[in-house]
């Protein structure tokens, strides 16, 4: 049940190590392209430096308002290639995670923390280049009172994400792939990334979008006209 | 009309090449002064890399959320030195430029994009230095189902902008020179910085902006009381 | 009283250089950690470009919306080291400060602004590494209309600032210590950073925080139950 | 020019007394319909009271955040039936409006305000039936000391309006009509209404939107397959 | 797979009846609390006027911003008793419905609409009686263009939302039921009302929650210290 | 020390009763413009039901995020006549506050509760008739588990509020007096009710503000330009 608290799942199923390495070749809105538009968490998660990529297998964080047990508890779940997804049971933006979390995260081999809440120490973080997505930064701390679950399903800034699936973020902000999808996500990765070689090309080159997607007889049809300037347009509209 | 759907304008009268050169030369804060502060668009709308510098003339787009068609049809009206800006029909945030509109809107000749919507592949636009000013990073793809506009009026974050206006954007945002405008704009920014060069000279030397402007006797006039410290403002609060 | 216009105080009684001195060595989310988790100005608040850090004693600013004219009357009061605070009547975000007033501050020996309204010439700024910590970037410029005070307390960012205490600033936010506790609140800082030391040290290691901080009794006692994996748990949740 | 300063225009032309009456026979959401949707302001803009409603042809006001100067310049040129509608030259909340002010805007003929700042004595508005529509509440006072205009051409919560348009408002927001237009959009709202009553009661008799519109074909054709029940869903997708 | 677009189930499991209609008994607040602090929308989503209430077994509809096509495909799937609820692929705000749809939907036996995007004609709704929870209220009509799905699981205002399970609405927002836990959770709302019922006679006659529920003693061990008034605070204060 | 946890201040000065009776017969608009226009509280601060009114005087409450545990502690200080006040140590929009405390309060002479962040059983609590102004309505329940303060000094929504400070809150929002200047504000807050009605007189009966206040001069030296009509200012513009 998702936001149920007072549990922790040692271990779970991961996609495979393999399809991790695939999809990692590829950025944000390529995968989400390559899922069929779905997969993305919302804009407002972004990296605390430009330049931040991570892509790992998800160890899911269930936490409270002000409060960053769980993520204490994560770290022990944490497997090499693995990246922390934290979500709240309400809205917060407190400073859940800094640089002594993000030390015992790398020793454990964790790749990356994805933080619907807020982080601090980011100047730390950015210098051990460790990357975070979050919805704010903020030196405020929290306190560790009240518990939540580590491994079970959440959702985490309007996405759902269990424990396993494959997180990408950079720049663009983050997607999850679901396990079971992740071969074959990652291979309709690469097909959209030839095909895209191929049109940047043409378009380098100053071909038109609209000749090389063929899009002039369906812009006809949906109505719209052209004119050859304004004066054409405004003798149309002043008929 | 603005707001209406249907209408692409194939060429429009831009300001003239000069005063497009002229303007570049300032920054956004320093035309907007010129300009008798007024042009710019709401401050949301950033840059999707630090030193972004954009200055062109307008193509405008008019779009629907969710649906990037038109800048597929606005990269046929781009010329060199244009500067592609988007206004919207309602409030959205999908990711409808990438890296691919990017290379068709350079190989045309175009210098930027402002879009009053987010754009994706930032990391690929960071490299290839194409500067965007959006109110939102967002990997999310769109749809191409609805027709909006090319060069029509628009209003792009709260200003009004027609085709072949000058465009200015840089780290502090973006503002819109009137074509009719440009070149009396662009003298009245030479002069503002003439003025500001010998002020920061003297502000610089350590004299105060209260003598340099003259400013005491509007602040005594105004109301301002000066107290020598703590203790003097307190008896006299307390009398 | 907070929000009182027409006042300006001289001469203020500020924290010691030795304490800033000290302060100046710590982060904000240390310091924040060190006053027992107080102090923080809203997240909001943030630097015009990363690696900004200031750390000085608070001349305090009382400001209108669209009104800038107080930052001219606080340069006279600036003195070295000190870090000017802006407060506003009502929210606001217009560009109340840019480079020539930065330029004039900076002659005065004022090492930074925190501003609970907007900058602009932020690549000046950038340029010149005059830190400053806001809610926005805008281009906007104000009028010089409306008196507010200088050096009487001020709310800025949801946080009570009194002239001469001690406000450091990085890419985590803004934190303010009292003048009264700057020693003893440095004095804490430096012990926190002690400690933390040694448990980076151990959570490196690849210690757990669970066992460093002694945390597993608690979370049985708070509830927290470990279960192996996923069919374990489902088995105890299906019972 | 948009958001130009000190001008204030004493005899505006308006639309027509007739096609201000028959638009006020019809909703917000018709009109911006009839109009081929636009004309709308972003929905930031609520009634201050629910069921308020009106329609009048607009007096423009152009202000500076924090000062309501050119409310009171405003009344002297209202007519009876006239709408006020403010913008601002920056984002501000201030409680520009209250009951004083909506008494010489009612004495003058004034039918309500469309606001794109604040109103406050919003309990004696509502005892009044004075129709407001604003961005907030808000109990701030403002000054009267920097001059704006009024009677030129204004942005208002995104949208343009020139002095003399129809400005129709009700419980789903705002919509302005251009004066050339007005007659044009009552004689289509009329039309667009007609058609809805057939068709509500043909929806109210359990009849299909999607054979009402006839949908079926477009739909199957954009790509939607129907599935008897979740089981053969899944078989599908399981294939 | 959540977002999936193209799909539309005809049939699916439901929560029965009865414990649709011992739901119907409690708040939104009681329910989360019976169901463990669990279920709860985003608290943005509000009713379009007070004292509106809901409570029905989901027909779920997934569809893209700007474009309300998906809702007349859900009004065939609606059976008496069925509450409408809408999640989008990204952030919108439009106006996807009004009194013709709820016409529709009444008369298919829908008791009312809960959409992460607006509806419009809202005066005519609460005229009407037919509830309806959304972020915003929005003139803005949509587009029928791209399809989205009906009756496959959806997020909505950042809660997963299986088709069939129960939704209950009032002023104090949404809650969402599982169906199989949805008698379970009736039975576990009717014995939480039950203690309050207790509770509430208790308080009303003056006895004091920290005695009720004996929390003097855990506020002990927590820190809290008990001064006899501000002089006792500050003497400890300054020791 | 704002922020400070774990004080519980028995018994605090309050305002006399006499000025709490006087000022409750004044509006939040009024009693703030009679205080020199300071003591407003941020305008997201909302009544949960139209036509709410209270004032009292001020316990003071600081909470945690998602921890109401000092509402209960607060509940034994209230006096007749007291308004709760909460703060909080970050921002948090969780319902803290229901109608078992309504009833516990109301039990102990408490006439509302102003909270920067949310409460619930809103339809409960109007038909009570228990006023409370928050930034949000929410049914998420909160944990009672970290201890915060009552009856110390603290921030509420921007706002500084001492314990026994006077609270007054209407439609328009919430404003505190000091209990220190409570008479005089009274005082204020009459001659300016007398002014205004006087004003209110002259303005129903067609006056215009510009003559009541002797605007006319004061707009010209401001540089405001009357013109006859649009084509007045045309030709001025133009040439």
């Amino acid at each position: 049940m998702i936001g149920q608290s007072g549990i922790a799942v040692k271990t779970v199923s991961r996609a495979s190590v393999q399809s991790v390495a695939e999809l990692a070749k590829y950025g944000v809105a390529t995968i989400h392209e390559a899922m069929g538009r779905v997969g993305l968490l919302a804009p407002y998660m972004r990296p605390i430096y430009p330049g931040a990529k991570a892509c790992g297998t998800a160890v899911t964080i269930f936490a409270h308002p002000g409060d960053n047990w769980m993520l204490h508890v994560a770290a022990e779940m944490l497997q090499p290639g693995d990246i922390a997804v934290l979500g709240t049971s309400s809205d917060n933006a407190d400073g859940m995670f800094g640089d002594l979390l993000a030390t015992s995260f790398r020793a454990r081999g964790g790749v990356g923390l994805v933080i619907d809440a807020a982080c601090r120490d980011t100047a730390e973080l950015r210098d051990m280049g460790f990357p975070v997505w979050s919805k704010a930064v903020n030196g405020k701390g929290t306190v560790k009172a009240t518990v939540g679950s580590v491994n079970t399903p959440i959702i985490c800034a309007g996405a759902l994400i269990h424990p396993g699936d494959v997180v990408i973020a950079d720049d663009d902000g983050v997607v999850v792939v679901p396990k079971a999808r992740a071969a074959e996500v990652a291979a309709a990765a690469a097909r959209r990334e030839d095909k895209e070689a191929a049109v940047r090309k043409r378009l380098a080159a100053g071909e038109l979008g609209l000749d090389v997607y063929g899009m002039r007889d369906m812009l006809a049809k949906a109505g719209l006209k052209y004119f050859e300037d304004e004066a054409a347009f405004e003798a149309e509209a002043g008929k």
